[in-house]
């Protein structure tokens, strides 16, 4: 075993691997890449993954990138600690999560943070409110799932948990930028109006190695 | 065993599932959903998927949905005739193609066939010449992977040949609609432009059950 991952700070996407290496106690080296240095596009770098994407692994020779490929591929080479769950049941209900996440999380993340990081929400005000109006949906979804259970799907964490995670933080650092204020987008605090998210939210950022995730240039 | 698929005429999200239960030969009960009479919405099968989706899967008492976690679920219950190789290394590979078939062709095919296939393509032009560029773009990527082998992953069919195939015979379609001929996208014939994108076509099409997966409404 020789696994490095090749991530980069925020990446919503690495932040999957890197938690999925934690809670399965892998050791790796980690190769965090410099997009302000396009350090993704480098000759070395598209040889092992044309598409110029972060997360990329190495594991010895073998390349794979995707982060749900990447969490499939180490659930399958290193099945200690699953996170795929251990019956073809719960592996067939945990993809289902993984796959909504994809569906209904990614794009109107992308949608409102992308406006409120580069902060040029000049046109895209109602593309931003969109988009919160989705998510307040998702998150009302989960929160209510967690009413209940500590995780998305049985009695440990999962891929569930994992797919989703850094969407959170992602979206309350967004709904933190001085263009959101004005907006008064509704997520902060989280604990207000998703108690159940919130929790769960601080059980994973006090999983052992989570600081080892957490997005460097976020603590500056 | 006894799976029910439910699933509609012309879901490219379904064909992928009806494949997979063909390839497997796995017995199933085609249960045929009218979204036209709205059977995704109905209180009975809002019960088994509260989002109101095909493909969704019962086996026995279990219900799961989303196409890639179905295919993830046949995998683990009914391992003969895989989908997803057999090593950890052909699993993340695999797993990889489904992914890029979800971050770069989904949303494509979508915005291409959605104006043609409703006949409202009046100020969605634009839209459907960028999705066609889109498509013309991975369609060579997979075109040029299938030059020196006959299926995407390794020796036999796999969840990477399903999962890209039916977003090729829906591109297809709606480029033979009446409002795509003056756009003159540059898909039809397949064969013209992508040789081997259209002998892969060609040997799914030729699969033993292939014709039970083909939308019936296409027919017509």
């Amino acid at each position: 075993m020789n696994i490095e991952i090749y991530w980069g700070s925020g990446s919503p996407f690495a932040w999957r691997v890197l938690l999925a290496l934690e809670i399965k106690r892998l050791p790796y080296h980690s190769r965090l890449i410099e997009f302000s240095k396009r350090g993704h596009k480098t000759p070395e770098f598209l040889k092992m993954n044309p598409r110029g994407k972060v997360p990329t692994l190495k594991d010895g020779e073998y390349v794979v990138y995707e982060s749900i490929a990447i969490l499939q591929y180490l659930e399958r080479k290193y099945p200690q600690i699953p996170l795929f769950g251990t019956t073809p049941e719960q592996a067939g209900l945990i993809n289902q999560d993984v796959c909504e996440v994809l569906d209904y999380i990614e794009k109107p993340v992308s949608q409102l943070t992308g406006p409120l990081f580069s902060g040029e929400l000049a046109d895209k005000e109602s593309q931003v409110r969109e988009a919160a109006r989705a998510l307040h949906q998702e998150f009302s979804h989960y929160d209510d799932r967690l009413k209940h259970s500590q995780w998305l799907r049985g009695d440990h964490i999962s891929a569930s948990d994992i797919t989703l995670y850094p969407s959170v933080p992602t979206v309350l650092r967004a709904a933190g930028k001085p263009a959101a204020k004005a907006l008064d987008l509704g997520f902060l605090p989280l604990a207000q109006r998703y108690p159940d998210l919130a929790r769960w939210s601080a059980a994973i950022e006090s999983l052992p190695g989570y600081a080892c995730t957490y997005p460097p240039h976020w603590r500056e």
